[in-house]
């Protein structure tokens, strides 16, 4: 591929769901776009059945059941692999490397479990590793942390990744309804699957921030390390409290250096949980199916990529700006890869367990009515080390007391150790709510 | 440059003031960041004085007042504008590219006017302009524009460009205070210059904006047709009905799409103004000297991009960036420029007379205070086919009714043409305000 003269560029794309269909279209529709996209064939377009009806038009015999063919077709220069899930994309996506193809993809959960089996293999056969379509559909974040953030030192990324469940705390919020409801009318109305799991459970931003922070922290990401706790077990009630006293609740994803120090063997803690966002925050108001990253770092300070997260549309931007690029450096006719959108790290970086996370937590408390309880909570927290920034008896739950206390910074281990023992307490009937605050 | 064996790259720098003293710095503390900066020298940093003290350690023979002896310095290879001003930047920017370097400027100013100059020049001489810097901070805004967001059509990029009339018209929001008084003290805390013509005048978001549109619409700006209205005639008042209608006031600069239609040939609409916001939409709590840039198009809606619009740090880190971004590109050893980076656009783009400009129009009247008023008012704006969302009497100021309209959409010279005939009845004592409403 490298040091040829430059003839045009032919991809094999895998893949002809929504992001398939909206990134053919866009590649097809090149009029008033970049003028680099009439350098763009697609020359092949691998899907699982030849007989469902399609949404776009393509030349005979460009669309095919031989994936396995698509990613040994030596006319191919970019394999574009928009299946989703972790097999057949990895195997492929494998053989497309060795076979010297570039590679773009929308796939995080692929990339976040087989990013570095893949990012060894691209480096070692020379070839590209795009993946802007895997984080926040077509909001360019994977590029700007890669190249124009690149020079700072990263302290922090956070993003509302996932907007399924942002759309869902978003109606809870300001329609004042329950999880299980607001969840199944949107699967009603199609802003969430059949089954929710993936999304609700954490587990899609679990996959997306530790893609980001792997870019942002330079270093490869252990997946199982990552934390994830979905937002089942928000409820208007918590949703009402956190409003009172100023916060939102919000689906985090979040990666911090959490060791004071350069990027180099930097200890990172990942996580992805509901959190209580300050409503001044610059998350606070990204409401509805938006995403949005806020990246920290020395000297930039705080900037944010704000924008559709999902979406054929948007998702296919996201591609064919991928593809756009690869397509401007090949043209470029280099010898070598260009250094700021080759995959760079080598080393893993070391996770912090979630025990160690120093933070703020927000719980309430469904306790007897005896005037004593507050003290038996103060006096359990104080032991260990948890100072209290706040307990509001907020009111009654039948015949129980309901408390609701906010900490100050505290490690997460210790908060346990003193919840563990405060739930034996006899007064105490039950834990309803935890939550991170940021 | 194109073609040899990559040594390293140096740099020769123009300007230490704020921004050229952060990246001096920033490029000093290499560790924990991206590892191409070790193939940075810094080789010459031109001043005007070598007598001011500096907030930097140079090596010896690095610093210099012979600006004209960087840009014809065989050995260096970019040079990185950081004087501002329109003169003798200029000069030097076109003597550096006919020498064959490549440059990285932060000069809005000089590139907005002189951009068509420059451009042509550096296509000629096979180098790149990196301009990141020049438009919102540390923001990444322009590589997004000529890379991940360049196949989609635009249809508007709107931006909160200037900190220094955010910053104003934020605190007169908050505080309800004047323009006179938040300016004077802004002038103190040194967030408003003593001069503060370019920034409230809208000057400073004139240029910028200019270079947005160039990158969005594909086309050259002609500077001196963007319309540029500034804060000076914002009162606590306005700010105060704008708020009860629903509405933030802030400086917009807009560059938009008003022909339906393709890229080439254009017709566009390049402007700055005080506008009235919708209180929910994404640049309304944009607040203080933060900037943010809505970027609108097809496929992929809207992205926005939000960070510190000023600032040593945050200039540094783009200007850096782009510099980060020529050695990535450099080190490839290409033989053309890659098209993504370089400067792609020949002709100038058409730009709409602010009088075709079709917007609701906010404006507030004040008036003798008798019952025909608003009918004579509402007489005169129908028969130019101005019709009206809303139409308050707001209160009493002195002896005079003071009346609040909002327009629906209007063709802008119709609704001047109107206004200048309620202007000459004898029953309308003045009109203090009119501002656009997005």
């Amino acid at each position: 591929m490298l040091g040829a003269t430059f003839m045009g560029v032919k991809l094999g794309i895998l893949g002809l769901g929504t992001v398939g269909t909206g990134t053919v279209k866009l590649l097809q529709d090149k009029n008033g776009r970049h003028p680099l996209l009439q350098d763009i064939e697609i020359y092949r377009v691998g899907v699982r059945s030849l007989d469902k009806p399609r949404d776009v038009q393509l030349p005979e015999g460009v669309i095919t059941t031989d994936l396995e063919g698509i990613v040994n077709d030596p006319e191919i220069d970019i394999v574009v692999e928009l299946m989703g899930g972790l097999e057949p994309a990895r195997t492929l996506i494998l053989k497309a490397i060795a076979n010297g193809k570039h590679i773009v993809t929308a796939n995080k959960a692929a990339i976040s479990r087989f990013g570095a089996e893949i990012f060894t293999a691209a480096n070692q056969a020379g070839v590209y590793v795009m993946l802007e379509a895997s984080v926040g559909g077509g909001i360019p974040v994977i590029q700007p942390l890669k190249q124009s953030l690149s020079v700072n030192q990263i302290s922090a990324v956070t993003g509302i990744v996932n907007g399924t469940t942002n759309y869902i705390l978003t109606r809870m919020q300001t329609e004042g309804s329950d999880f299980a409801d607001v969840l199944a009318d949107a699967q009603k109305l199609g802003y969430a699957e059949a089954d929710p799991t993936a999304d609700v459970d954490g587990w899609d931003a679990g996959d997306k921030i530790a893609i980001l922070a792997s870019l942002g922290f330079g270093g490869r990401i252990n997946r199982e390390q990552v934390y994830c706790e979905g937002i089942r077990q928000v409820s208007k009630t918590d949703i009402a409290y956190a409003s009172k006293l100023g916060f939102v609740i919000k689906l985090l994803a979040i990666a911090q250096n959490v060791k004071n120090g350069h990027r180099d063997n930097s200890l990172l803690s990942v996580r992805v949980h509901p959190t209580l966002v300050p409503q001044t925050h610059p998350l606070a108001s990204i409401n509805g199916v938006y995403n949005a990253i806020l990246v920290e770092g020395e000297p930039i300070g705080q900037v944010m990529f704000f924008g559709p997260g999902a979406g054929e549309g948007a998702t296919a931007s996201a591609v064919s700006a991928d593809i756009l690029n690869l397509v401007a450096n090949l043209k470029t006719n280099h010898a070598h890869l260009n250094p700021t959108l080759a995959c760079r790290h080598q080393h893993y970086s070391e996770i912090a367990p979630i025990s160690e996370l120093v933070t703020r937590f927000y719980t309430r408390f469904l306790t007897e009515d005896h005037p004593g309880v507050i003290g038996q909570l103060g006096t359990c927290f104080g032991k260990h080390g948890v100072s209290l920034e706040s307990v509001v008896q907020t009111g009654f739950h039948g015949q129980l007391a309901e408390i609701v206390v906010v900490t100050h910074d505290v490690r997460e281990g210790d908060f346990r150790q003193a919840l563990a023992e405060i739930a034996a307490m006899p007064a105490i009937n039950s834990i309803p709510s935890i939550f991170r605050v940021l």
